[in-house]
């Protein structure tokens, strides 16, 4: 039995706790928090900055966000695909609006002087986030070393020390 | 040559003008604001409420829409199809989110006192907005008064009235 | 284990009854009727109308439409959405085909002598009907006159009337 | 410039040319005969049977159909794919509906004493038609008899000889 | 619980048994052999030819088919649907790649002096195989010689020669 | 004018130049090369490796990747997305299958002694490849090490000497 209940979500005016190392807080209103989204291909989320915090680079594997700043300044970029892998920035003001194409790698950074405050959706109602520092040097159990050092073209105690923050 | 301009809008911050009939404002940011959401499947509006006014019944032919209430308080609700007419209705606070499924015709209204803001996001590029009141009462031309009184069961003045505002 | 009989709907060839207030009836065979419809995307329907009758103003919110009159003569039409909110309209006879694209309010109405029949197909295996005048004016519970009154710009007392007729 | 045109193909109540070697014929309202199905997945046909025509065995290679008769009787029919090869048939007559599963091999015979009538719907605004024997024995140029004989298991002679009716 | 073993399957380096009418043999990785697969529109087949052997003309109901030659020399070809039929055609060597196009009509012979292997892809996780001699003259039951005798124009012994070896 | 030549793409017998950083090469048959793919949602690639040579992780922001091995022995691997980040892992010989799920970071390691081949396809004609440490380490023009040092938890100069090597 369908009821109004399926479609509502409370309390995405709390602000989430960005006491963390990156600085930000990503609060998701997807199928799993609002079952009334399935098969609708949308979703929502509240992305909370300290000052300098970031959402670091990250991607939805089956989904395009588009963000619009509600409080703060952002810096934004994404990544292309290859060969170019070219890198797309601009600098968001209160009420800019940016999208980040489906798949792609992106961040954004706090640049302004006190917290900030974004809203974005995605366009699948379970979008996935793969966060990049996570998903490669975080991953449990770990990727060879050997692996990412020939990768990133590091030695091994390079890649061991960024796996230890993971 | 794709450019970092093509994914962005500015301006999203600004209080639409609600001095109209309905006392509501839409500024809307899809593929024909910002192309670069071409094909991504996604799209953002901006909604200003005056104390008490309304975004009117109306539905997107293309789009499941997710709402979150960013100032204010809302009522709003959605009517099923046929045969069940059942109205789905909530009432809103900062901070609220809600679905307005696919092609449901379905409404928002400021019930508290002051002015009131929500940022939605619709799952298509080009959703499309169809106003009851105005694709049903004010089409170019008039849809005939004849065919009209007949479906809303009304003497042809009445519907001669209601066309006469649209 | 699927069978013939999941493919197979029977007597579309029974004329509906038309002796209601729009002097219409529609007769579906979508995938509630026919399961063998299922992830499909298509399904059809019978609609026959008394002289004068009309198939009311309507959207299907998951369908485009395509007609084809089997018996009679119709005015048909559709409106476009915000801001044009133009009407298409033809006059119909026998063995012409007409496209309702998907989400738009359309109808039909039988301007021939005779009772009239046409068959009809839906993009999808379970398009919904959203009837306008009895989602608007005819919910379960009722849409308050308050909101209704604004919406369409007349009075309470006329809301009242037309919700009183669903 | 969109116009009412564009949704409008007239003349399906004429019947087609069945003097021919199946007894049948197609008359289609595809995207090519009605640009306003553009994008829009679906797509309408005619089809008369001469007593004892059939539509032979053929696929549609982009859409599911469904088919209701208008008059007359018809044996209808459709193979599953490997490894079953099931065959599921039914007898129609006036009004009933029948779905063939996209891809599938299908086929309708009038069984009944005079011409027969269906008009059938088909998910997809360009739909495609692949009359097994004429893509088989009869294309542009002949696939070489050598195969064939292989893939039917015949003598090349036999080959030849349907070959030479296409 | 999804697992690693969900996303494997062993041992598509077996060459296949072409002892068989046709010469050749289908070893499919779908959605029934590859669990992890659902929902992923992919999927993939190898296919072995004995000497002159063939890969009898098909349809996949629901996919394309992306084909690369392993070893050998493959005669390819597909046909277009109605009114063209049209032949297209090449002779593959080892490292070519060709499309056959979703739904339509193909076959491929080894047209070297030794084994033949390849290895195609299809976009479905479950794109079914038609294969036309066995859909058309040998399902269960068999279609009746009466409607394959006209639509093949030959005599019903001829189908009924057909028939027998299916 | 559609021709047989839009379908055929010759050449992935050749071995690819793997004398680079990560000793591996990969050969897209995508409808960059081959336009006969256009809209059908499939293409594939040949993938070389060194000993020891890696396709170092990447994503494919629009495409499921099915993969066979053809000679050698391959380590393959994908991490799931947040919270988990688990990372599956198999040894695959000859003949082995695996699936990476669309957008989802994977990559694979020769494990063999000598060079490994295999084929891929993916379930787009433009699927992309994001490369993750050329992405994020190496852009055109770089992300500030700023954001790449918190986003990794590790001093500037770290970030620096990864982003000269790409």
């Amino acid at each position: 039995m369908v009821k109004a209940e399926d479609f509502l979500f409370r309390g995405l005016d709390k602000m989430g706790n960005t006491t963390n190392a990156v600085g930000s807080n990503v609060t998701a209103v997807n199928v799993n928090q609002l079952p009334g989204l399935n098969t609708f291909g949308i979703s929502m989320v509240r992305i909370d900055y300290a000052p300098w915090g970031q959402n670091a680079p990250h991607t939805h594997p089956r989904a395009t966000e588009i963000l619009v700043v509600i409080e703060g300044s952002l810096l934004v970029g994404f990544v292309t695909s290859n060969p170019d892998n070219k890198l797309f920035t601009k600098r968001l003001e209160k009420g800019d609006v940016f999208v980040f194409p489906e798949g792609l790698i992106h961040f954004q950074q706090n640049v302004g002087k006190g917290y900030a405050l974004a809203i974005a959706a995605l366009s699948s109602q379970n979008p996935g986030v793969i966060t990049i520092a996570n998903a490669v040097f975080g991953s449990n159990p770990d990727i060879s070393d050997d692996i990412l050092a020939r990768a990133f073209q590091v030695d091994k105690k390079v890649i061991d020390e960024i796996q230890s923050k993971f």
